[in-house]
Parts: C-alpha cells; sequence; structure tokens
C-alpha cells in the first residue's frame, strides 16, 4: 500500500532569471508532458497552478479537444493521461482539494540546493509507506519562489548525474518525468 | 573512465498510428529537452535525424538563435545544451559521424517489449566500463521502425513504473531524460 501521490505545477509564485516574483505562461507541452508521466507513474492528480482565469481556461480548452475532440479520436490514450489535469488557482487551493493543509504532505523540487534536502532515494521509501497524500510541487521559470519553499514540509535533492558534468539545466518536462520514475520506477 | 555516450531523435523511419513507416515533423521543444537532459547527462553528440533539408535547417536557425541571437543573451545556460546539437540526414550519417558502424554500439528504445532487451541497470553497467561509443535511439512518432531496431546491437527494455499502472505513454522528452537518468543518473 503506497501513499497518494500528486503532482503540481506551480505558474506563480515562481522566480524570473533575476530572482523576482512572476507569474508564467502556459506551456502545451507542460500539460501533456507531466500529465502523460503523472499517469505512468501512478499519481492521482496533476495540478496546474496559475492564478489567471484566461490561462486556467486555455488548459481546459485545450484538455477538452483532447477529450471529446478530433485529437481524442486520433490519440485516444492521451485522454486517460489529461483527465488527471485539475486547474487551480494557487497552492492552496490544490492542497484544499487533497483535504488542507494538515492533511497533506508538501514536497517541493529544486535544481539547486536550497537548504537541508531529502535524497530521492529516502523520499522514495517514505512514499511507499503510510500516510498522508504526498503533492509533489514542481516550478517553471527559474524555480519556485522562496514562501513556496518554506511553506514545505521536505524540499527534495536537486537531480544531478551521478559523474560531475557541470550541467543540470533541465526542462521541467525532463525533471517531473526522473523525479517521478526516481520515486516510483520500476529501476530503483 | 566511462564510455562515450550520444543520442539520437529520428524523424524517419518511424512509425504513425497504424504501424505505416512515415516522416515527422521538427518538434522545438525536442531539441530544448533533449539537447538539455544530454548536457545533463554528459552525452557528447544530440543528433537530430530529418531527411528534409528545411526541417533540418528549421533546427540549424533555432540553434543559431539560441547562441548568438536575443534568446542566448536571456538564457545563456542554453547555448551550452544546444552546441551538442547536430543535425543528420540518416541515422547511417549520425554513426558514421561517430566512426562508422563497426565503431559504435547502436541501442534503441522503444515504448513496447520488442523482443529479448537489456535491462537498464545492466546497460549502466555496460556504459559504465570501457568500450566503443554508444548511440542511444529514441524514435517520434509510434517508434522506431523494424529496420531501424532490427538494425541495432542492443534493445533496452521499456520504462515502467514498479507497480503496474496500465499506462506507460511517456512522451519522447521525458522517455529520454529517464533513460539518461537510469544510466547515468545519481541515483542508482
Amino acid at each position: 500500500m503506497s501513499r497518494r501521490l500528486a503532482v503540481a505545477l506551480v505558474h506563480h509564485p515562481v522566480l524570473d532569471a533575476k530572482g523576482q516574483v512572476v507569474t508564467t505562461a502556459i506551456t502545451n507541452l507542460d500539460i501533456h508532458d507531466l500529465a502523460r508521466s503523472a499517469r505512468t507513474y501512478g499519481a492521482t492528480d496533476y495540478f496546474i497552478v496559475h492564478p489567471i482565469t484566461a490561462q486556467r481556461d486555455l488548459v481546459t480548452r485545450i484538455c477538452e479537444h483532447w477529450r471529446d475532440g478530433s485529437s481524442g479520436r486520433r490519440i485516444p490514450d492521451r485522454k486517460v493521461a489529461l483527465a488527471l489535469v485539475r486547474t487551480v488557482v494557487s497552492l492552496e487551493e490544490a492542497v484544499g482539494a487533497l483535504g488542507g493543509r494538515a492533511a497533506v504532505e508538501v514536497w517541493v523540487t529544486a535544481a539547486r540546493a536550497l537548504g537541508p534536502s531529502v535524497a530521492l532515494h529516502e523520499a522514495r521509501v517514505r512514499l511507499e509507506g503510510e500516510g498522508r497524500p504526498v503533492l509533489l510541487v514542481f516550478g517553471t521559470g527559474w524555480g519556485l519562489s522562496a514562501e513556496v519553499v518554506e511553506g514545505a514540509d521536505a524540499i527534495l535533492e536537486p537531480i544531478e548525474a551521478k559523474a560531475a558534468t557541470g550541467y543540470n539545466h533541465l526542462s521541467v518536462r525532463a525533471a517531473c518525468a526522473i523525479v517521478l520514475d526516481r520515486l516510483r520506477g520500476a529501476g530503483s
């Protein structure tokens, strides 16, 4: 019996290149790729966090197109993944949908070390046990704001290659896939 | 001392939903995401295989924009990854660039079992040893044609979650990231 796992992709509050808090735009392939990865690794929900109504509506229209439209008939597998998508105004709304702050463990991810972090193999063990649902949070732009990181229950270690390559600028699509595989893949 | 590792993304010959051999279009984020993952895990080359000149030229123009243009000034890290990109007409040209067929091991990836496959943890051990350069091949569309698979030296096992989720329709961007992490990540 494994714990419930949900994924969130945050478009606000996130950082820009200069460290300012900004709101990023929806990227179409973020919707698809994270939904497909989430579904592959048995996550129950994929929250797309955006404060702007028109951007949330865009996500909804894209998902409808793949559920009821011509693309849904062309690639039926896709709707199974996109069925996990839930648009929310804020990370708090995502936490609320899972039962409220006291009922959820919030785990944030980061490309750089932001303080004491939990190793991914340790997080994997925690996830396999009993416990509250886990909300696994990814940031767009240059990463989650300090406010989001400080409010989390755990910071997961940054993904790295075994040999030092001096580079770890993965896309959020790649990072989410790798973290899910480290947490729930058949390889470990 | 680890073996040289290169990545190839094939747009022809690949399969469509009905199993016909087709040529797919270049997807902008495939250029970026696979380049960033390749660079993060120390691959030396990222071959984008496309038989159509205008599509290869598109890749070249995008890479130039991130090397010399305004985007290169905005996100300098990106050019370090995109420097790995090499456009080629065919997979044979990629193999030739690495020294020719006898000098290269071609490992293909697939989302479904296509015959006897090499486990990713075994492939990781092989890659850590001495030996010929490895060309790790990913397909777009519905996957690599039988011709490419049959010409390979090894078929890597499909990526799966540990618990059966009944779904493994990952994007090629996610699949490439996960395979590179299984082969060269700090987690195993």
